[in-house]
């Protein structure tokens, strides 16, 4: 089942969705005819991950435009429906982009609409084939800096196949370690609040017939005291001018026990995570997320009693603090692995270089 | 309701505890009639935290004396349910020896069963009476390290009422400092898998009218990077001769934390928990748990649909890592907070020192 896809029944183009808040149990799909329900989609994380956003936001232009909607209004809906992952507003604006060029360019809406879908899946295919070249090099890096195999291997959240129009990021170089034989253990922290290791990373893991091992956020102390840890591998949603990354939050509590314990911590993810537009960690939007995910519980198959649509497990009015992602300053990144090679150390200026030498490969 | 109390109806006597599984939602009450059914609900945390847990083991003896059970296989079922926090051990082996002196003095079996009794009633006070002087030694050093009041408290598991004969250690703290209107904030972990911090913490700050906020244990490092933490506040399980301190598994990761960001980092325990038999962290032994406290997520009201009687959250067949406790090494902890005084800095002389000066003041 494919976690996103274009169709074109006879009602009309729709955007099909792999629902991903009711995995691991069921494998539900959702189909959105128009740009508000690809929203909705997005807010609630049935869609969800980075690079995945990135390729969801182009189609729900291509939608709104092959569909006759207003396609600027799509945009701004579509770019602000989550704040943090900079690459839902990149793919936004490259389908919105390429539809109003080939209305500038004396097209009609349709073949506008044809010029936006023609660039979602450039997207698809282009974020597939990074995810193939990022597996490559965060196995290299690995290898060079843990010679002799044996990974084990921390991540947090999820950054597979299920993030991706391809294998994904960080999930995509452990699966290239297992694939090589060189994948010890995946430690998969379960990702509080709403559990995407547990439900999700577990499922990909299970999947791929990888050695793995869920564990409760809090736990990853003791397995980094008790030297279980070669290295954590994570994703990001923004990577700031100088190297800041926002990731889910969690992630910025394993890079410092990481460094701690002298443990390289890598962050893998597409050059189009990276925003030159946002110069630092301090400029980096967090969103914050309803109290309710963290005051009640929400499983799949659970039935719902508390107002948050959960099951209650904190008194009635307890208030929450729920950031969804929090910034590890680029001091505590060992390296950057983009699908246009590894940066490291990581520096604004090394940040700078792979951006401008990525843009020269769009271009040629 | 209280967490613990003996009672002599005329079938005989009884420990009825506070049944803290079914918290907040339920306030119910379990009766134990014998050792056994203590057992088991010390393993199922029906009755848990380290303070409580020593009272519970010297009621335990108590009951099985009464009761006309052997002592000795009650004494070493009861100190035995849970490895990690010594207290346990030391009630079971306090009411215990009270058993065996009456006997050996010439008593009839009733007589030493009243004095096992004695010996637990005595311990439960003793608990409270600490609580009042951890609390007051907790604030002062609290107002010395961080001048000026406005504390910002980070906390982790539950160390109220709730474990303890009297206001607990960590939490007494906490109250303490919003009695003395110099609480801001008690941040709460809510100390995943079991959740005691969103049960079990925020009932008791719900309760007290602390201003409390819950949070995702991995969301403590956005608060710590925000200067949002004055100082960590925890209890403890056991603390070694070399002042290393096993306490709720999460609790070392917030003392890395704490170190990277210059934050005090308190643990507040009765001078039983330390033991000087265990002579350091690694000697510490930690209570792994059934991986179905993280596969699946137990909450109150929820029915009961996995194995292990939670709702599955990860695919079927995942392993997991759940120990219960982690461990602290000397260096990270700034204070110990005892009944008998502060240890600051935490060194094995100042350790050795307090037992022995607590030892006076019990033969005394």
């Amino acid at each position: 089942m494919a976690v996103i896809r274009w169709e074109e029944p006879p009602e009309g183009p729709v955007v099909v969705l792999l629902d991903q808040t009711r995995l691991p149990t069921e494998e539900v799909e959702l189909v959105c005819t128009d740009a508000p329900a690809l929203v909705e989609a997005i807010r609630s994380l049935a869609v969800r991950g980075a690079p995945l956003l990135g390729i969801a936001g182009a189609y729900g232009i291509a939608l709104a435009a092959a569909r006759g909607f207003d396609v600027d209004e799509a945009a701004a809906a579509l770019a602000s429906a989550r704040p943090t992952a900079v690459n839902l507003s990149v793919g936004v604006r490259r389908a919105a982009s390429a539809y109003r060029a080939a209305l500038a360019k004396g097209g009609d809406t349709g073949a506008a609409a044809a010029a936006a879908l023609v660039a979602a899946r450039a997207l698809h295919q282009q974020d597939a084939e990074a995810s193939v070249r990022m597996a490559g090099h965060g196995l290299a890096l690995l290898d060079e800096l843990l010679p002799g195999g044996g990974h084990r291997i921390l991540t947090h959240c999820n950054t597979g196949s299920l993030v991706s129009g391809g294998e994904g990021t960080a999930f995509a170089v452990a699966l290239q370690a297992h694939r090589a034989g060189r994948l010890r253990r995946l430690w998969v922290d379960e990702t509080r609040p709403l559990l995407q290791g547990a439900r999700l990373t577990a499922y990909e893991a299970a999947r791929s017939g990888m050695a793995y091992t869920l564990l409760t956020d809090n736990a990853a102390g003791s397995l980094f005291a008790a030297g279980e840890v070669d290295a954590v591998l994570i994703g990001a949603d923004r990577i700031a001018a100088d190297g800041s990354v926002a990731n889910k939050v969690g992630s910025y509590p394993l890079a410092v026990l990481a460094r701690y314990h002298h443990v390289p911590f890598i962050v893998v993810a597409p050059v189009t995570t990276v925003d030159p537009e946002t110069p630092d960690g301090a400029a980096i939007e967090v969103e914050q997320r309803p109290g309710f995910e963290v005051t009640e519980v929400t499983a799949p198959q659970a039935p719902v009693t508390g107002a948050g649509g959960g099951i209650p497990v904190a008194p009635l009015g307890t208030q929450a603090y729920n950031p969804a992602f929090d910034v590890t300053p680029p001091d505590l990144v060992t390296a950057i692995v983009t699908e246009e090679g590894v940066v490291s150390p990581v520096t604004a200026e090394a940040l700078a270089e792979l951006c401008a030498r990525s843009r020269q490969v769009t271009i040629s």
